[in-house]
């Protein structure tokens, strides 16, 4: 076989969650994912560092959410730079929520998984807090926005899995932007 | 040694602590912080099931934040039982900074740490959330409102440790809450 596969990582990705969703996370092998790829385990580890990482290698999460953020008109507050960042990455999973569900169900099934995808939640709130100081955002908003937009995130991402009117990732990202509104400045009560 | 040992699990924890400042967590073994508190190995595990764990058992964060917030006033808004738990949190560390600088340095230098700690604030959100749901807050306002306190301790937790006038842990929550307030209720911009 050539050192050109077409699409390795990709054709790598599909293939391991394929074989995690058929037999589970820990009961297949690295060799076994290459295999169904029709590539080696050589090239596998030439994409991927271990098992866990060709489920988050896939798709650029950060890379898309960062450079909106990034590019956003300078007008805009925090907040609206933060969904600028939802809005693009909302696009990215147009079309892709069956993908999702699917590899959703892999994570949460396997307490490895949980625990990379928290780490790469934690790596892309803080390259969005520094997205923010480099704007001009003083801290501590631009760690608390950051912090702030992965959670609406993460709460909105699980909304959009479930939802049963399957509606796009943006309406329910920005319900949840309002939502982060109405209880932030919700006071304390009576 | 007979069976009871008093104060075992503060004693582990304290030379735990001290001996992953002095070698690192990595270059310390289980048998080595059971010598420095005077205890076996087997009543390490009684108390730890592993080497990370004794570092997240001492402090019941968990406990205390979803106590208070489960026992707040019925007439408070989410933000106001956030505030709440947040509270009876930052009392709770009152007089433990050099303790808790000591233990971030550990943490923050070790990868498998970090993921611990993330795992432990990731079950606190979930804990949070099962509680606003208990007083009749709504999806997706408790798992969201859950996700914003525990990113408003997380940056509140990190100020409170580097803050040069050595304030109180309750003043910067608060301050964190007003800024979320601003953050969230700011507008997209013009």
């Amino acid at each position: 076989m050539g050192r050109w596969e077409p699409n390795a990582r990709g054709r790598l990705a599909e293939a391991a969650l394929e074989l995690y969703s058929e037999r589970g996370f820990e009961q297949t092998t690295v060799a076994e994912i290459a295999g169904r790829a029709g590539l080696t385990e050589r090239t596998y580890f030439r994409h991927y560092a271990d098992k866990r990482e060709v489920l988050f290698g896939g798709i650029e999460l950060q890379d898309l959410l960062v450079g909106a953020a990034a590019g956003a008109p300078e007008s805009l507050t925090p907040i609206g730079v933060l969904a600028v960042g939802l809005d693009a990455v909302s696009e990215m999973f147009e079309g892709r929520r069956a993908y999702a569900r699917k590899r959703q169900a892999v994570i949460t099934a396997n307490a490895e998984l949980r625990e990379r995808e928290l780490i790469k939640l934690a790596s892309l709130s803080a390259a969005l807090a520094g997205t923010l100081r480099r704007r001009g955002v003083p801290e501590p908003a631009a760690s608390l926005t950051a912090e702030a937009g992965i959670a609406v995130f993460k709460v909105g991402f699980e909304r959009w899995l479930e939802d049963s009117e399957e509606r796009g990732m943006a309406p329910v990202m920005r319900e949840l932007l309002d939502e982060l509104k109405a209880v932030a400045g919700g006071g304390p009560g009576s």
